[in-house]
């Protein structure tokens, strides 16, 4: 019962501090973006976390942990409505110790948001409200638990020996995918690109955006360190060095590399490519040793550099660089598994089938769902509502009324 | 002793977690205000905190909980002024083994300063700072602590089965009638109501006040999760699932009654109601199902909306919501323990004696405390300097001195 | 196991809040300083963060902990390059199961990088990049991991019984010394003296100065509640009581002294207040009575208002008041154990010497590096990129694009 105790105290802190990481997402994003489209990002953030939860108690929950039955093919199950906990939910025997049911719930919960508000960032400043949050229900409510259900709720890439610690791919690619199908049907944002070459769009807030991104590491502590489910002092203490030095080497990296290609101290990219660190580590925390990570999270801050430029080569308009953070090194980082793990069964091309199987569902799914929506209410606000901010017009409110600003 | 370490450790970063609650009621309240207006109030908060922690050092540990004799009325006590320990504080034997002695003085301590900061917030941009640094000293360092003690102190109510978990009567409503009073006493800003008509007045950063909306979730996971006044596992992760739940719904609903009613996405609309779902779940997150807890936040984020607009008609002028979402969803949480408690005895009846007294000792300490400043040193700043704004005349500075303002 | 778990989880709760200063080190700083040089002063502190870290990976915690042998003179010794864990590192027996290796590592990196912050402030806004960077990379990797083997470490100060509990001297001396060379060297701001008299350069955003402030008092609870190096429910529980007491004491003083003195409610000068109580408690956080810590912030407070004036009077121009918060109230912090400490061993007389020792350690080494860098590389930047800003110069940047600024 005190181990219980323990552990459950631990869990409870993560969940406290992924719970915390939807702020810094929510400072990220606007930060990296225009002033007229604050007050919509922060409506989609509220929303996703407030829907989120309320939807993985409803159906989520049980989709991605319904208990696959020996038989099954380890795709598809559902445990049914609501989260009524078993018998043993409260007890050390339920889930070895680790936490208590409802810690279970809600850690999972906090995580389950998550998917989605990356996609939020992706397609900000100029995606219609309302599609949004009807790709946000679904996307949230199905698609994440389903393909969770696959490797953490036991599912057929568990049994394959798919290693995913804290979500690499399970979260972060998730809604990676999803971020280049939207960002690819709805288009880049007016003035992104002149004569095919990109042109900068400044974000609004320099200091929200690099306070996000230190609350996501501080959120990070909670994700990984979470995701040992229990609060085991060496694998815990292992997971949060890991995570802490792939971080640092992501951020000073991509800052070197950014200064070698562009000649340039670039906060931004300093930035990203810790995020790009965190990412990467987060398959694999907790079989690295300090020295992988440092090169993992290395390799992920030099990727971020290429695959920003990348994204923009290919014409593709991404405000906050998800697609090169998320998608790009939620790849990296789910690979690397197979090539730094310290566990001899975990095998590179069993990474690379778990990476295709969450690529293959995830672009079908976001771009059937997108694709509805963009033939059905249109997924695009009107050029004028994109030209004078959608706080305007989807929101009838300014972000910052006492000060003047700048129209751009 | 291993689970006094455990119990004390959670009680410990709870009691963190609501300390950040000032940093989450600072952002709110500057974020749903004028610029010109920031400095004064979080000098207040800034006040409130560091005075209220002093003075519930000196007196008001004390006065909450007095250790009221058998046959004590269980109206007041005073055990003496300072902290020093029991001889029992620090072992096992204290409290059950729940905490420490020195972590129940900070972890009650944190809780104390919340009440002012509740009529900080209502009285916001028009009070006088002397005389609200006084109220603040009489109603944190006196009554506060001896309203607690009628509850959780063991006095009359708490032998009468009146029940508050984590203090939507004891905190939330304590405060939300000070503010009632002090709106009333102080009337409305300049330019609030024309003709008869309120004018909405809108806030200078709602990033800002998002992000502090966000902290005080975060926070509440101390403030409920903290009340079980141990690391008990079963009921901490209980009522924190309660607690981020009834959170969800109470934003969601507040944001669909307010789409419906005024055909807008209003942010800070599902802000406030994220706030009222908290404050209606915290007198019972701790015997509610996950069930209850979602209709209990959701009746809360009705009731926001309605509130707000009920406070406007009657012609109260509360800049962020204080009054619907601490008093009224204080209230509604109150008596919602009588209807939805998962334990037999707490009662509607008596939920609602709790109620009463709390509004009769609170009307009239209040009434008392702020009439006699206004009839003494006045309580309103000169027209000009509400008009110039509280930063220039109290405090000689400006918030954002680089930035160029629109005067309003 | 169980104790080392629950211990483990405290330490690494605190290992957060740690981390979770930087956030409240960089709101701190550019909320003090004007919005020109924002960015500058964001990447600083990014840099220092991950660069940090890395270095104490690389070199500064064998440094740091170099398990001095017998006969050593306790001066200096390395046990050589990366962080490989001795064979207990993750058992009861490493460090009394007060934690893991793994957490001993991360806890004190977390510490490594906030002496190179300190500085950081202190130079702010006419500060070349470059030669910071260099100067932080010396003085992190090598200058605070050799001081701090001195006490920390088990050196000849640690033998001599000098105490600092959590680094009045060993981490805030240390940069406070640094920052006073730095300051001295680089020469004040133009038009921070006209005809010799000290101007006020208002800092850009007063509402992220306070929120640094808070930020910063909340990560203190794991500073000095890590600092006992296990979850002793006694220890803990008095070091977050004296702390947060100390730093209320701080705070209220300060604004008193400094409103007798000026005649104004001055915010920054209340949280330098709470920051200078903060600083002062630090060193005996665990050996004092909650009254001796009352005493030790109040003293705090009042030498803050007169240090800042002296800083001024003396024509060092210190933008974020480093020198009196950190310098100051940290040597006060140090000798104040000599004085209040409730263990007999502690000696006034001996607390002198260990600030001493330290003072001429970083006044000659700080000295070396920045000298060195001034007459190599220059360490000042041009006068046309000072008045223009650090951002659009150094980073090709601006903070805040979309507001119209006021030049100054």
């Amino acid at each position: 019962m005190e181990l219980l105790t323990i552990n459950n105290v631990w869990m409870m802190v993560c969940t406290a501090l992924v719970f915390f990481m939807h702020t810094g997402f929510a400072f990220l994003e606007i930060g990296l973006t225009r002033q007229k489209n604050t007050i919509n990002i922060l409506f989609k953030n509220i929303f996703i976390i407030t829907i989120g939860l309320l939807l993985y108690y409803i159906v989520g929950f049980n989709l991605m942990y319904p208990g696959f039955a020996e038989d099954s093919a380890g795709i598809f199950d559902f445990a049914g409505f609501g989260i009524a906990p078993p018998e043993n939910g409260m007890t050390p025997e339920y889930a070895d110790g680790g936490y208590t049911w409802w810690t279970d719930f809600l850690f999972q919960g906090m995580f389950a948001a998550t998917a989605a508000t990356i996609v939020s960032g992706a397609v900000a400043e100029r995606m219609k409200i309302g599609p949004f949050m009807i790709f946000t229900i679904i996307y949230v409510g199905l698609v994440y638990p389903i393909a969770g259900s696959w490797k953490w709720g036991g599912g057929f890439l568990d049994q394959m020996g798919f290693y995913d610690f804290a979500g690499s791919t399970l979260v972060h690619s998730v809604g990676g995918w999803a971020a280049l199908v939207a960002v690819w049907l709805l288009g880049s944002r007016i003035g992104k690109f002149k004569n095919g070459k990109p042109q900068a769009i400044p974000g609004h807030s320099i200091p929200l955006a690099t306070a996000g991104v230190l609350i996501l590491w501080l959120g990070w502590f909670g994700f990984n360190g979470g995701s040992v489910l229990s609060a085991d002092p060496e694998l815990t203490s292992l997971t949060l060095v890991t995570t802490c030095l792939a971080a640092a080497a992501g951020g000073v990296v991509s800052a070197l590399v950014s200064f070698f290609k562009y000649k340039n101290l670039d906060l931004t990219m300093f930035l990203n490519g810790i995020l790009g660190g965190l990412v990467g580590i987060t398959a694999g925390a907790d079989v690295m040793t300090p020295e992988s990570a440092i090169i993992i999270g290395a390799i992920a801050g030099a990727l971020i550099v290429f695959a920003v430029s990348f994204v923009d080569a290919i014409k593709l308009d991404d405000p906050v660089g998800a697609i090169a953070v998320h998608l790009i090194c939620g790849i990296w980082g789910t690979l690397a598994v197979g090539i730094f793990s310290t566990n001899p069964e975990h095998s590179f091309l069993v990474q690379l089938t778990g990476v295709a199987c969450y690529a293959g569902f995830c672009l079908v799914t976001s771009f059937i769902i997108i694709f509805t929506l963009k033939k059905t209410l249109g997924i695009r606000v009107p050029e004028r509502e994109e030209l004078e901010g959608l706080d305007a017009h989807e929101h009838g409110m300014d972000a910052y009324p006492d000060f003047r600003l700048n129209e751009h």
